[in-house]
């Protein structure tokens, strides 16, 4: 790799990793958010997941990914990989909130 | 559901809309660049993927996340499936420009 590729992927990489630090914190919020929603569902009895809200999601979101030059497909399978990790988190809360 | 679980329910997913906006905005600036990564790659006739930097956004990631109070596991999972897509990415890249 000459020099100057080298100087220029380390460049994208700096960028890349603030990217990914804004990811994670704003990740860290929205599970705040999404563990609010699960002691909600845990303490009023209501179902975990919930297909409607998750399709109103889907359908929001793919908008905005194609605004954003973003795949929706991409963006349909990223809404879908946090909302697994989000009923986990919910199942964990029920079933503590049942003990 | 009571009124005031509905308003709370309602309050929180407008909370977490609006964190996902911002999600997918930055995540499509991230793929922005790795875009830029891959036509560097295709360019160099580097290899589209690189473990030594995987595992040293790996470590980074853990660390943020561990501050973050966001589960170290999770951010591992998230990162595996971003980069998951941009070797997909940078494939494509590096077979359009083997044309």
């Amino acid at each position: 790799m000459d020099e100057e590729t080298a100087d220029e992927l380390r460049d994208l990489r700096q960028s890349i990793d603030n990217v990914d630090a804004a990811l994670i914190h704003i990740l860290a919020e929205r599970f705040r958010f999404t563990q609010k929603v699960g002691r909600l569902k845990a303490r009023a009895g209501l179902p975990l997941s919930d297909k409607s809200r998750e399709s109103e999601q889907i359908e929001r979101l793919t908008a905005l990914a194609h605004e954003a030059h973003l795949d929706p497909v991409f963006a349909e399978k990223f809404l879908n990989f946090i909302v697994a990790e989000v009923i986990r988190h919910h199942e964990k809360i029920a079933n503590e909130s049942d003990r």
